[in-house]
């Protein structure tokens, strides 16, 4: 089947707010066989039209984002009836769930929100838990000019429509599809410490050979995804030969990012970790604690900025940070060091660098970062990396180099 | 000018990568004047012809991402030289500058990755900096069929396609341009505590009918965008009005995230904050440091989700831990004056709540935050909040109230 994605909204062309969605849908559509063929954004108010107009004939599933709510350029709902030629009939249902939600939270009710509650003919109403719109599904309709296609209306606020899409969407969508399985599954293989190229040559000529698997490859910092498509049985087959190729760069099948990885290995051998971070700011504490269930396992993290922090707060000698200065091999490993003596925890992490822009010097240019990592009862390792980047790659580079040294030591 | 993006990967609309080149180039090009009017994307292969077809009639400039990489699933510089009747002709200097960038980060030179130094006759190199793959930019030309628009082909990865889109697509965007300024003007109210609709209702009507001002709105967690888009003479007309009726409730203009604002308004003012963090886990240590120039205001942050760390660190009396437990304003005060003593700085925020999906009770369900702000020398104050959401929102919906709390603080 076809399925297109039309999302409104000038914000998302203008720069404003990046588009969550397709990447959203695209994930949670593809265990049911179904996959996005094309997607198009559109500014609001008329240009919804014209992408209407080009993806019915072209789509057995569409899927339109944003313009339902209260304000004047919301207008894909009275577009779509228009279009199709049916009515819009207010839902009193609607406008009591909406009412009562205002109300719940204290917000007045005004007249503008009413709007919310049309319903076009025939259309059934995507319950909305989290907001005031309520999304709409249409079912075909052959007119003299076209037949279109089953079509899904959804809010634009990503917390609206995700529990709206999986609680009410799905469902129909899979009495549409019907109950036979997908016949071809996707594997992802996340890949740390390997260039794209490089895996590409591995392993991409030996499996592209075969023709029966689609072999994708997606290059994302410091971390390369494997993706083949292909019957489960065939996958099964061409696991060893990845594995073996592949072999420890292999940080997880199927999605799971590496914070998930290492903090479930933590949860499972009931080790603790402690984290001392100065040029990474609290993001590796933040990837951490992304995790559900991280507080089983992480009782301490430290953002130490300042040199007399790293002294009081994990007992880095000052004499140290006099001498060989704050970002250097030696501080990184008191860092880890004292801070799993002062947490007691299994495992501690110390990273200091140069995030930059400012800050660098020529034997320690703006990117330069020493990432350590101590273990109860192990050796402390440290590592010495450059990432010549902006703030935030850099700190998304470091603590992907961290959690991977993590992880090489919990499977090892 | 109609300006159109196509951006080409299977792995976009799989989901397995967020698109984030739209609101990069959008964002980048509005300045100039210049807003995209349509986005498709298309997965790779043969897809990448039809949607160079769809747009090229409907385009003035179409800027193409992603497909010019060393692996066999990159064809938009084949096809586009297929499309316009162009010879693919070797460059020996972007050969030499691949082979070089290669030897110097001890990456074997593969054959597979001469491709990349093949360009369409007629057509302008767009240096990688940052990569292998060079840029592309091709003239309009005037076939039999069609004429086609500016055409830029730039790289997937966003660390190569950004720099090289401002140091070379840039200029020779303003040299199609021409040198006359963009007659309107786009400015952005970031507003917090305040719905969507309460915006529009007190603002909107009055600037609506005008005609004059092209009026959007944006909604994300806690904050709207309120966007004009006007002559600068008539925004500059209007902005006592929208000061007047928003208020303190502007965190600021032309974009400046409330991070940017508060780290900036700390450095102007000499002022140091220190932070104590429960559930959001260092999330908000990583928003401050995110904003160059954060060390000089910010010495040390604690991520404290063991109780025992916060007794330690943070100085939180066990006995009140034991009496009202860590999800309490008493701990989040507590928190707050404790990192600020501990620290020594002008200000503390101390947060501590549930963020999910477990530990949740009948009297503070998943969701309950409390968040407290104490200054040197001034009252500490403390919010309570709920949000009920997924653990990410949570951590951003968390860490939005205490900066808002802070900023109302430092601009009182």
């Amino acid at each position: 089947m076809r399925v297109e994605v039309i999302n409104t909204g000038t914000e998302l062309l203008l720069g404003n707010v990046v588009n969550t969605h397709i990447a959203y849908l695209g994930k949670t559509l593809f265990p049911l066989g179904l996959r996005i063929t094309r997607q198009v954004t559109v500014p609001d108010g008329a240009a919804i039209r014209e992408a209407l107009f080009d993806a019915f004939p072209r789509s057995d599933i569409l899927i339109v984002t944003g313009g339902l709510g209260p304000t004047t350029d919301d207008i894909t709902r009275e577009i779509t009836a228009e279009m199709l030629g049916l009515r819009l009939l207010e839902d009193a249902w609607v406008t009591e769930a909406i009412s009562a939600r205002l109300a719940r939270r204290n917000i007045p009710y005004r007249e503008r929100m009413r709007r919310q509650a049309f319903v076009p003919e025939g259309a059934t109403v995507l319950r909305n838990d989290n907001g005031t719109a309520p999304g709409l599904y249409v079912p075909p309709k052959a007119t003299p000019a076209w037949s279109t296609p089953h079509l899904f209306l959804l809010p634009g606020p990503p917390r609206e429509l995700r529990p709206m899409f999986e609680d009410y969407a799905l469902p129909i969508l899979k009495e549409i599809i019907g109950a036979a399985a997908p016949d071809r599954e996707c594997r992802i293989y996340h890949v740390v410490g390997m260039g794209e190229s490089t895996v590409e040559e591995v392993i991409g000529l030996g499996l592209d050979a075969r023709g029966d698997i689609e072999v994708g490859y997606c290059a994302r910092p410091n971390e390369v995804d494997l993706r083949l498509i292909a019957p489960p049985a065939i996958l099964d087959e061409v696991e060893p030969l990845v594995r073996e190729v592949l072999g420890k760069h292999i940080v997880s099948q199927s999605g799971k990012s590496i914070e998930q990885v290492v903090v479930e290995k933590l949860i499972e051998t009931s080790q603790t970790l402690s984290l001392a971070e100065s040029c990474t700011g609290g993001f590796l504490a933040h990837r951490i604690t992304n995790v559900p269930g991280a507080s089983e396992i992480f009782p301490a993290g430290y953002v130490t900025y300042a040199n007399e922090v790293k002294e009081r707060e994990l007992h880095v000698p000052a004499d140290l940070l006099r001498l060989v200065g704050a970002v250097s091999e030696e501080v990184a490993r008191a860092m880890a060091e004292g801070v799993l003596r002062e947490a007691g925890t299994d495992f501690g992490i110390g990273v200091t660098g140069i995030a930059g822009p400012g800050g660098g010097t020529a034997e320690k240019p703006v990117g330069t970062v020493f990432i350590a990592l101590a273990q109860k009862g192990g050796p402390t390792v440290c590592e010495r990396a450059t990432f010549p980047t902006d703030r935030e790659t850099f700190k998304q580079l470091a603590t992907q180099s961290a959690l991977d040294m993590l992880r090489l030591r919990l499977f090892a």
